[in-house]
């Protein structure tokens, strides 16, 4: 079949898993031409305020309701559908609906519950999305390509055993990026997952559907994942926040990668959600499940409650990447940020963007070393084209593996020397910009600088809404017409102040690898000291 | 210049690096045709008694005798570094030779432990032996390549930077195998080196240098490295204990590799000393000064104390790999052994072979993906041929990234299929022979399955005496004539009953990924027990 009939299919497919009494009725749905539709989710009567009440619950609290009996799994779950249904309907969100299964096992959860009075696990009857790259068995894994549509799964991811383990609910699977390799959610499967702050903007990508959803309402924990800033950059562009472990940390094990056997930057999974606390609730009950003991390539290191973190801290600041420079928005949040630390006592210390730009040459490398043929693999069944966003895999020239032994000479080099550094600075913890933007309009995310360098260094990183919002009159002020880069000209000219005007500023905090512990703690003390 | 004259130059510079009052006088040389030169060292006048009390000292009293004052790290130094010399003129075990600048440096040691009533760390004056991979300034680190004769080391090793924090004093770096890719220590520059306790006898490789070494009695802990098995092979050659740990517990940052840049079974360092309460003190004071630091590699996992250990533990037992059998020595001392452990009251498991062949060809593959051109490329500038030992090397065809990919993506399933496999089986810990051999004549070491199936693993391993010694007589009845495979038939052909009389016999005991702590204190249970 050609691909455009598979993909057609397989929406319709999608589309049909949303049960008709979910379905948005055409009288109450917002318009095509209406930006934002959290508001839809805000006000719309399409929702009870039960149900309202129940998907704006932080996840620790839901948890706490479900062990104390005051909630049902079930209602949780049938809440949390609905109201993912509706971010499909509104944004394009998801690549798997199993809403049925889902309120099945939260059945089984609440006969659990009510037989033994105890739960299944710290995650009882706690829906959590998960990024289509993650297998669940009986459902498709296709990161966006049309040949990998109807190969349901035949083995869960380790994370979807240890989720289930834990007594989570699994309800549906959210849209990619095609390869997970295009910094914004769009494919010629499922198509574009937009923004529901402005449909307008991007989500970002390759886990912009899980942001799209968790944006909207229609979920509180989403596990995506990231090798460049897949986590990171939707979290930036829907103003949520995502972690992005080291590797070794949570398992990816037995989850689609488009390049296969690409381990010269590992990708790893973390977790998306509106509050910082939901990333530390969902990254400990992770970790202590003990991941390694079944994923061959996770370490065994607990989690670890850190020290007290000694104030002032030393705040290492990378104003811009020398590639490109931040859009006005993030100028401006940037230095706010910095004033309020600066204020509440922390030494503010200048960090250089030395050996960036050699770093983004030697990850593109390293992504393009096979001369794109894993994801022509993936295309060619169906005949399938190259999109536009994945031309750079197109016209890749496959790598030797002496050629490839050579890149990782010089990025150990390039890893080694940022180390020093750092202990030379003696800084606690990194702050930088996320991405350039605060917000994009769909096609025009460009830059992935600002995560992917940490991908290579594999340090941990928190992309966090930092509390600022764009402001077109304020932003004015950081319009900077020196370009430090053809790029950076570029998207300095896209950035349209009125586009993304109301769109809160996410920045990004890094730690030293595989202390995720010692840097949610702090990314929590940084918060209340600039919300102060 | 011609290899063979830089070779022939730098042999010399070695021997006459040597002080001429510890050159041994002809008249008191064994005979070229002795083969068991440790009695040399046990008996020989050109010890004194005061130089032999010290050289079989413990590492942990010889710390105490320095921190009490009752000894001078001069003294310590002096008596180790005329040791090494012999063991040298003896064995052929060393590639640098720096003992002035190690009694320079023990006398600075000494006149701050004087001045200040303190030592300078917890290696505070102990000498420690290194291979010669480990890069120290101003020395070479030959590799045993011609063409990297007299191209001094211009940054140290991180471990060497953390030893000489620690107060260690580094005197001498120990031969290898050429490219530290064979199972001998034997290389174009400076030959061959041979087992001390017989000299026909190999003393394994590609850590060999060290093995000799300290199986002379020219050091008490010596850092080796093991990528398929160079640390556990030259100790089972000479009845001393190794660790290969985990990757990332000790850093192997800054060290030379012959394959640079190949990660795909990553290279380790780790202890070889002759108890294993060395090695134990060892890794502890390595782990303690946070390698992590300084390593972007590494991981920052502390020391763990490891929780008691519950009796009885459950042991599986690989009697054999299915490839090739255990020499008749080995056969017995493993069932000698399993035979004690049951007595002990220990639960045994017998653990099948499974995927192992198969692992032995993925990592043939990984080593030989570059097509041989990072050897070729450290032999051309001198002309160097590629020694018989290479040879698959020589002739191996390069891969491309994309296959070098579909590799990684078989031994991951691997990894993942033991893993389960030990799970399911909930074993504590596994029991195996180190090699097929208590010992073999120069040249003849054939097979190194026993031990590099675990680095493809990434588990740690130890190779440990069992306390059997080869023995003609008994040996007899473990004779076995059906043979497993064409390398097999082989390997059992050369046994020699005669040849090997006499020596000791290691085994293997392999733990879980990076429970180095927990892998140590089971040995250390399991040699009680089978002491007992």
């Amino acid at each position: 079949m050609a691909w455009e009939s598979i993909a057609a299919r397989k929406r319709q497919a999608l589309k049909d898993s949303i049960p008709a009494e979910w379905v948005i009725p055409a009288d109450v749905l917002p318009p095509n031409d209406q930006g934002d539709v959290v508001s839809f989710y805000r006000e719309s009567a399409f929702f009870t305020s039960e149900e309202r009440e129940i998907t704006s619950t932080t996840a620790a609290k839901i948890l706490e309701n479900l062990s104390s009996g005051l909630w049902t799994a079930e209602e949780v779950t049938r809440a949390v559908c609905k109201a993912a249904g509706a971010a499909q309907q509104l944004t394009n969100c998801l690549s798997e609906i199993f809403f049925d299964k889902a309120i099945l096992r939260a059945k089984e959860l609440d006969a659990y519950f009510r037989e033994t009075g105890k739960t299944k696990g710290p995650f009882h009857g706690m829906p959590i999305s998960i990024k289509d790259n993650l297998n669940v068995v009986g459902f498709d894994t296709t990161i966006g390509f049309t040949s990998l549509v109807d190969k349901p799964a035949q083995h869960n991811s380790v994370i979807v055993d240890i989720l289930l383990e834990a007594g989570a609910v699994l309800y549906c699977k959210t849209n990619v990026s095609t390869a997970m390799m295009i910094t914004e959610s769009v494919n010629n499967t499922f198509g574009r997952t937009v923004n529901p702050r402005n449909r307008n903007l991007t989500t970002g990508g390759s886990s912009g559907g899980e942001a799209a959803l968790i944006a909207f309402g229609g979920s509180r924990i989403g596990i995506g994942s990231d090798i460049g800033g897949s986590l990171r950059i939707p979290a930036a562009c829907t103003g949520l926040f995502a972690l992005r472990p080291s590797c070794g940390r949570f398992s990816n094990f037995l989850a689609r990668a488009c390049l296969e056997g690409q381990e010269s930057v590992n990708g790893v999974i973390g977790p998306i959600a509106a509050t910082l606390d939901e990333i530390v609730l969902c990254s400990r009950t992770i970790v202590d499940r003990k991941p390694w003991q079944f994923d061959p390539k996770c370490h065994p290191i607990p989690w670890r409650e850190p020290v007290e973190i000694k104030r002032p801290l030393r705040i290492g600041v990378l104003w811009n990447d020398g590639v490109v420079k931040p859009t006005p928005p993030v100028a401006r949040a940037l230095e706010q940020t910095v004033k309020r630390l600066k204020e509440a006592g922390h030494e503010i210390v200048p960090w250089k963007p030395t050996d960036h730009l050699e770093m983004l040459g030697i990850l593109q490398q390293l992504f393009l070393a096979d001369g794109g043929r894993s994801v022509r693999a993936l295309l060619e069944p169906t005949g399938e084209p190259f999109r536009a966003e994945m031309k750079m895999w197109e016209s890749a020239k496959e790598l030797s593996v002496y050629e490839l032994w050579q890149l990782h000479c010089s990025r150990n080099a390039l890893c080694k020397a940022y180390l020093d550094r750092w202990n030379d600075a003696a800084i606690d913890v990194l702050l930088c910009p996320a991405t350039p933007y605060s917000g994009v309009e769909n096609t025009k995310f460009a830059y992935s600088g600002y995560t992917c360098v940490f991908n290579l260094l594999d340090y941990p990183a928190v992309s966090f809404p930092c509390g600022v919002v764009s402001d077109k009159s304020l932003d004015k002020a950081y319009v900077d017409y020196h370009a430090m880069s053809d790029l950076d000209a570029q998207i300095q000219k896209n950035y349209s102040a009125e586009s993304v005007h109301g769109m809160p500023v996410n920045l990004q905090l890094v730690g030293r690898k595989l202390e995720e512990e010692t840097l949610l703690t702090v990314a929590n003390l940084i918060l209340s000291d600039i919300a102060a």
